[in-house]
């Protein structure tokens, strides 16, 4: 299935439809349907049996999909890069927090993840269960992160690391790349000298760290509560 | 296995002998030592492959613990709890969700985690991985949440809503008790009378929810901001 991606269950199909990505096929059971289809989709009616062999999940809900994985978006990194909050994701490599982070800088209006080219799959099932439909609405490229920052120099770089300072007493600028980094090695050695901002989540208990999209999550809130 | 646990992987059960839970029995293979043991733990040297039988992992690294599920502490429900902030979860079902946020409480400081009766079971085995060590530093009680909640009016109880005030304009207090609810549904009806104050996260974009464990690390590092 070189190229293509799987969508399963009612609700994200229903975001994957109502999306510009396009659409190979639909199995579904019988239960299931969909009025104001696109664009004439076939839909293939098995039985839930022969619907819980072809999907990942151990019951699945309905129908599952079969989407096509976006071509790459050479574009946006031809030109300088518009104002705007971005996220660059170091070598992260958990599915789950993938898809979790797509989620989360979906929430705080993220429009563009730029991941480096070692980066979990996100078109990996559980990535695409854990983004739940932000995959479809959040643009993700895989690029060479030290390119994005060295032709974007009108974007300061913000890292998050164990020793940086307090995101509660930096200012943040709206227009900006937030660095987030691998799960167990954090922001890679290579990539330091673009970080402009070395920015941390102040510790106040016993935790060594935070997970990658709570993390995220926590600094995006911090840049966004600026503006609210 | 009744009232035990597993615990697995050298950096995991190595927090686990540092903290005061009680441990049954360790299962290594011969590259795994530990010096200053405790109590006299009984080491049992087992092949990689039958490490990997009894492990839970794919690829179990060097050892597993068997540790006591510890007795439930009830003295916390029969005094009025001391000042300081508290977790409460209702129905929370995903056992990530429940690791992360327990490794997200124990970095904001937080020592005592409520779960409703019905919530996941926090020794399965996918919650000790993601806790990542906090599972023994944080003390965890399933409890009744009402009686938490009526028993304890000195401390205000915001609870996480869609259609709260925004937690970037709304006061915080350092002794609280924060109610994170299920991920599907957020806080029960039955909840809602206890909940003294209704706050939110505000949202900037097109993802309709937010993970439970990146909100309740959003909504504590908000509240420990005030203080840092």
């Amino acid at each position: 299935m070189y190229g293509k991606f799987l969508v399963e269950g009612d609700k994200l199909v229903r975001e994957l439809l109502a999306s510009s990505f396009k659409v190979d096929a639909i199995f579904k059971t019988s239960s299931w349907n969909y009025a104001n289809q696109r664009d004439k989709i076939e839909l293939i009616e098995v039985s839930e049996e022969d619907l819980r062999k072809i999907s990942t999940h151990e019951n699945p809900n309905q129908v599952l999909a079969v989407a096509h994985i976006p071509a790459r978006n050479t574009e946006i990194l031809e030109n300088p890069l518009a104002n705007g909050l971005y996220l660059a994701c170091d070598k992260l490599s958990d599915p789950g927090n993938a898809g979790t982070l797509i989620r989360t800088a979906d929430w705080f209006g993220v429009e563009n993840i730029f991941f480096s080219e070692n980066s979990v799959d996100i078109f990996n099932p559980k990535v695409v269960s854990a983004a739940k439909g932000s995959l479809f609405r959040v643009a993700c490229h895989y690029v060479d992160l030290k390119q994005i920052f060295s032709s974007n120099a009108h974007l300061p770089v913000y890292g998050a690391y164990m020793d940086g300072k307090s995101i509660y007493k930096y200012p943040v600028n709206q227009n900006a790349i937030l660095v987030i980094g691998n799960e167990a090695n954090g922001i890679g050695e290579e990539l330091a000298p673009y970080i402009t901002q070395r920015i941390s989540i102040p510790n106040f208990g016993g935790a060594e760290s935070l997970n990658a999209a709570v993390a995220a999550g926590i600094i995006l809130g911090e840049f966004r509560r600026a503006i609210e």
